[in-house]
């Protein structure tokens, strides 16, 4: 049984104090850095206002306009090209290639720059033995592109998924509009495919363990919040297990009413039957089957989604402690002390500068913009 | 008894063409241009690809992102600050002022570039007699912000609506984003505040006829597009009849299928009932009661609605006639022989220029973004 804990409101300012302090310290003007770092990566830093929560720089706007276009990847919630993008005092993004193109990356630096792999370098919690976890925001909610960690390249960054040639934006299957969270992933996990899940019957997916963040703030793609867990759905897709928790950001005006996966119905009605009617649908206008849950399409409680969460994590230190063979080539490399081997600052860079530099974003067709009209049999679930 | 006219896809597609000649005789290329004007408003042009209706000027991309931001105003959909931005063939806007500012502004210009109004200027049809009817879009769908053509200002550009001293942004209503149908008006229409609707027993609303455009694109902000009416909802807003029009834009691939309300239950099921729920509820996290439906929130067929685009119009008409007293310092004047008095180009270029520069768009509280959940209380309509 893992150890089950609720933070208080006080708890959680308090440990969110602990991981901002560099942030909290400085007024906002000298939250502004710009620089140009050894390989040539200019950034720009923002960071939150701890008491709204809301990213303040003054710089945010021109920045997240320079890389928007028309594919419902609006909402200024895309880091700029060519810039090193601090989502929070932690971390930062920088992007190369185009968005909407097949070469868009968006990989992840440390506080001290030094680039590192969202996948395995930044820790599941934010601090040890407190249920608060790092998330990485892969898709801010209402935005279309099928954004992923790309498991399988050095530093795994950030790129948009491909199916047959193509790039992948979800349907708008009415009334849904695009991702409806900020949906991302837990780094440290790993979902096992040669573990048969007991409680599924189901192997794993081969991925980190999938979040929809359910606050009411767009958090940009790349962003890396901390969440606490409420709960999850147990996703069947083509006979793989496929986790999704249900989470909140810790620093979201609602965060201290939810507690557990009931209070998302009492202060969220219908969020928790749309979220599986998503699931259930969104591949149908790609020609796909609809997709199945495990346990009737009922959610699972917090205390089951902590023993998921914790069973991955563990999953993933089997991977790359080398304990389970890395049988599909995932990119096991990092530049923490996490993993090994890993790779030097250097050479994690000349990766990074092996990437086309940023470009305008590319064409999209505008009627991935369009609402699908999925009809669902409410007999199955 | 207005004349009803159900457009066959293959005059549909010759009306276009006749409006469209300019942009289809030329290569793509020649169609941006770049030029000063004498009240030095630098303009870009785009046009549409007519084969598949989307707006193609590589040039969109930078100059929609540079006015873009964290509001939902994203998607490619604002004009550029300090551009001219040419909407279709016939009609270009310009920017004035900060989005997300109270001095906003959108002025319309006609393919001449001399400015015009959009509630006076712009003709009700596009050719006399054929019922596809000019539509300025003043919401794109997915967006929050309330842009609304401002009546009472000379040559009525579109700007922010202001309640108590705020800008306003229409509140997420769980599941619905925004506005859930490109939202605008038909020009040269008028709902008469002095007239008692004798089918809803209650008087205009001072404003033109709103409209629902539900085709698959996104249209921009001032765009101005063809559509055909489908049917209509009568809202009854504090006691005024606001008729809801349902639209679609003619060279929406659906266009061709869509040819009375009952239609869009059969090929878009749901989004009338989803039309209703929302003007119902949308003023509700704002602490106004819920909106009110005449004939039991049940949608009236095409004839009926385009009954009242007639009536409208014929008020209108009254009104710019003063037949009608403009009792409410309606702006009445406009640059073309639609209106009188009129002014002429050069003191129309000088109210525009009377305007703030266009700058940097303001913050917005990120939790305009915010869902709210609505209980809706399913015996009333």
């Amino acid at each position: 049984m893992p150890f089950i804990f609720s933070p208080s409101p006080s708890l959680l300012r308090s440990l969110f104090r602990l991981s901002s302090v560099t942030s909290t310290a400085l007024p906002r003007r000298q939250q502004q850095q710009f620089s140009t770092s050894a390989s040539a990566l200019a950034f720009i830093t923002f960071s939150k206002t701890r008491t709204s929560g809301q990213y303040c720089s003054p710089l945010l706007k021109s920045v997240t306009a320079s890389s928007t276009n028309g594919n419902g990847s609006g909402h200024g919630l895309i880091p700029p090209p060519n810039k090193r993008f601090k989502m929070t005092s932690a971390y930062s993004v920088v992007q190369k290639g185009s968005l909407d193109a097949p070469d868009y990356r968006l990989y992840f630096l440390d506080q001290a720059g030094t680039p590192i792999s969202p996948f395995h370098d930044i820790p599941l919690r934010v601090t040890p033995d407190v249920n608060v976890f790092n998330m990485v925001v892969e898709v801010p909610r209402w935005t279309n592109a099928k954004m992923e960690i790309a498991t399988k390249e050095p530093l795994c960054p950030i790129k948009q998924d491909v199916k047959k040639g193509a790039l992948r934006y979800v349907a708008n299957c009415f009334p849904h509009h695009g991702y409806i969270w900020n949906y991302g992933a837990l780094p440290q996990t790993w979902e096992n495919p040669s573990n048969i899940d007991k409680s599924t019957g189901c192997k794993g997916d081969n991925d980190p363990i999938d979040v929809c963040e359910i606050g009411g703030r767009i958090h940009p793609r790349g962003a890396v919040i901390q969440v606490k867990i409420l709960g999850c759905f147990a996703l069947i897709d083509e006979g793989e297990t496929d986790w999704k928790l249900m989470a909140i950001d810790v620093t979201d005006p609602m965060a201290d009413k939810l507690n557990d996966v009931h209070d998302i119905e009492k202060l969220m009605p219908g969020y928790l039957r749309s979220t599986v009617e998503w699931f259930r649908i969104y591949k149908i206008p790609d020609g796909k089957p609809e997709n199945q849950f495990a346990f009737n399409g009922e959610p699972k409680n917090a205390e089951f989604a902590l023993h998921c969460v914790e069973e991955t994590h563990k999953f993933w230190k089997d991977l790359i402690s080398k304990e389970v063979p890395n049988e599909t080539e995932l990119s096991l490399t990092g530049t923490s002390s996490n993993v090994s081997p890993t790779m030097t600052t250097q050479e994690a860079e000349a990766i990074i500068n092996g990437n086309p530099e940023p470009g305008e974003p590319a064409h999209v067709d505008p009627f991935v913009q369009k609402w699908h009209w999925v009809t669902v049999n409410p007999s199955t679930n």
